[in-house]
């Protein structure tokens, strides 16, 4: 092929793959269909949220009650789902167990044909049933009886509640709902732009998701928000995780939940959750690890002029919550199921498939030698 | 953000996303690692073909007999894999029940670290499971007994032995071999390219390898070697399928098997192909579809000058070899997770965040308005 007419952008930085009307980034923001992240965050629910992102306007009183209520029939999980959890290794990590039982859960879902409804129908059972698995799953590693969900409760209440086995706090509900928030859409982030990769050869939304799940997994992405309280939790003052930290950037070492290929001028998310990290920390007693937070972000700041992302805070926010390290991927996912799904319709009912080229930089053409001659 | 220094590529087309020493299309042909897949499909085992991917170079004898016998030992499921596989509902298409499973079957790799031989070693595990899943779950609905895999017998004698029960003809043996050779590996194809994008994040090779089954399902990928036979089954004569197929292009519609957004001279994989397509009508006393197939190709070359792409002959390959609908694309995996899991390990091994942005045409910044309100 003539590579004149082709153009070499490794990584993608600077092409714009396609349409959406999904979500924006702002200069110093992010809008879902319209509306602000700040305003979002101030006064959503999850569930509006998710309602907002799927059809694209809020719901009114009845439509989110139908959402809310269509959400709570699909909550209880299918026995066969249950049994494959049962079935994965106690080592496994989260996300890889989401992604299984993700993918098996799918085949119990009730909706047939194509269009919107059904769609959306699609999203709405994933939705359902993912925070029922990883609060399954963690009890299961706990030895604890699992938990039937509890209709009537919040997206992010009924995860504490069948997590926890009590009523979550309204501090815990109202952080857990805000994290769900922030984390439902972001654009052609690399888990979403692979949902639509995916989509683009007209395959079904739950080989979508489920590649949103596999995306999300890395370090680079959804696994930052696991590696920046690992990053925390192995420092026992302010003045060590300063120091180490100041080695390991003048070392080039990269520190997760820092930088974003997109806001250069610091990822506004990161502000709205950070406001909960003290009062958490005051609650929890622990203004040891508040400090400790601040210490890292100062230096990476101070060296790098690299901003924290979204992931840094979360990370402590969900620490302080007494999540278990393994769930916080797969929390993002609970969420995230949102963004991906509007953007696997969005890219279904406008499809074009999405098929790069590459450079090849490998071997002469060379000719074939028996295998003794090799 | 400024979208003057970004380019909008929906699609992208003509977008070269990055470097690849794997394999490079040339003016009418493929090349894997600089063979051309003419010497290939002549001359080598889908062992050696895949061996050479994974590694780089063919390998000798001892590097392919250790392959060989890896391969072997991998060969028999986990029994938790099994019972998945026994649980999954019958009418569930071939490609959701591998893509549940592989991801099942990813939890007990014996693999460990990120070293190349680990990574290797996980694609050799996927590869070594994938065609037992598809034979055991075409018995299972059957309501056929298991059949345990023979160690010594190739990849493609593999399947056919588990599938059917007796050892396969020496020309289906060497049919299937050939079509695992051509689809292999094909560059940054959809399925391909969203691997790496999985990989991108540094999430794992099975999360790779999963993204890329729920990706090559879609009809405009590897789906459309199943498409292509229907369209051939539901015609009676050469006669018939040519009228609807005239009737069909006048309408505009897309005939599957077909096209190709890479090579606009033909598939040179189809040519190699559709060698077998008349011996093989012959020997099963059917050069009736072997008409119909021809109607179809000379209707869409005639009318549209669109050539036949390697989908279309495999899909009537297949059905000669007696092999239920169901079974085509999974057993396309069971070749291309080769080409997917080099793709995996080349961008591991030198990484960049595939993130492309998008064009926001979605609603003006609006403010929020409480339920009650809307």
């Amino acid at each position: 092929m003539a590579e004149s007419a082709e153009l070499y952008r490794p990584g993608l930085e600077g092409i714009v793959a396609g349409e959406t009307s999904v979500s924006t980034v702002l200069q110093d923001s992010l809008a879902y269909r319209g509306y602000t992240i700040e305003d979002l965050a101030e006064h959503a629910s999850f569930e509006e949220t998710a309602y907002l992102l799927l059809r694209g306007e809020l719901p009114s009183a009845s439509q989110l009650a139908a959402f809310r209520s269509e959400l709570d029939r699909h909550r209880p999980l299918n026995p066969h789902v249950l049994e494959v959890l049962r079935r994965i290794p106690a080592e496994t990590p989260g996300m890889d167990v989401l992604r299984t039982t993700l993918s098996m859960a799918a085949h119990f879902d009730p909706y047939r044909g194509n269009d919107l409804d059904a769609l959306v129908g699609r999203a709405t059972y994933a939705l359902a049933v993912v925070p029922g698995i990883i609060a399954a799953r963690m009890r299961l590693l706990a030895g604890q009886p699992l938990i039937e969900p509890k209709p009537g409760l919040s997206h992010a209440a009924q995860f504490l509640y069948q997590a926890f086995g009590q009523m979550p706090t309204a501090m815990n509900e109202k952080i857990l709902n805000l994290t769900f928030v922030l984390y439902a859409e972001h654009e052609f982030n690399a888990s979403t732009f692979a949902c639509r990769v995916t989509t683009s050869t007209l395959s079904d939304m739950y080989s979508a998701l489920v590649t949103g799940i596999g995306t999300l997994k890395g370090p680079l992405h959804g696994g930052a928000n696991e590696e920046s309280i690992k990053a925390i939790n192995q420092y026992k003052s302010a003045a060590e995780a300063q120091a180490a930290t100041e080695t390991q950037v003048g070392g080039g070492k990269l520190i997760m939940g820092f930088g974003h290929r997109v806001y250069k001028n610091g990822d506004h998310r990161a502000r709205i959750l950070e406001k909960y990290v003290e009062p958490l920390g005051r609650e929890r007693n622990d203004m040891n690890r508040v400090e400790i937070y601040h210490a890292i972000k100062n230096v990476v700041w101070e060296r790098k002029k690299i901003h924290m992302n979204v992931d840094y805070p979360c990370g402590l926010v969900y620490f302080f919550m007494g999540l278990p390290l393994d769930v916080y991927t797969p929390l993002f996912v609970a969420s995230r199921i949102s963004g991906w799904a509007a953007h696997a319709i969005e890219q279904f009912t406008n499809n074009r498939l999405i098929r790069p080229r590459s450079r090849y930089v490998g071997p002469e053409i060379r000719p074939y030698r028996p295998v003794g001659e090799r």
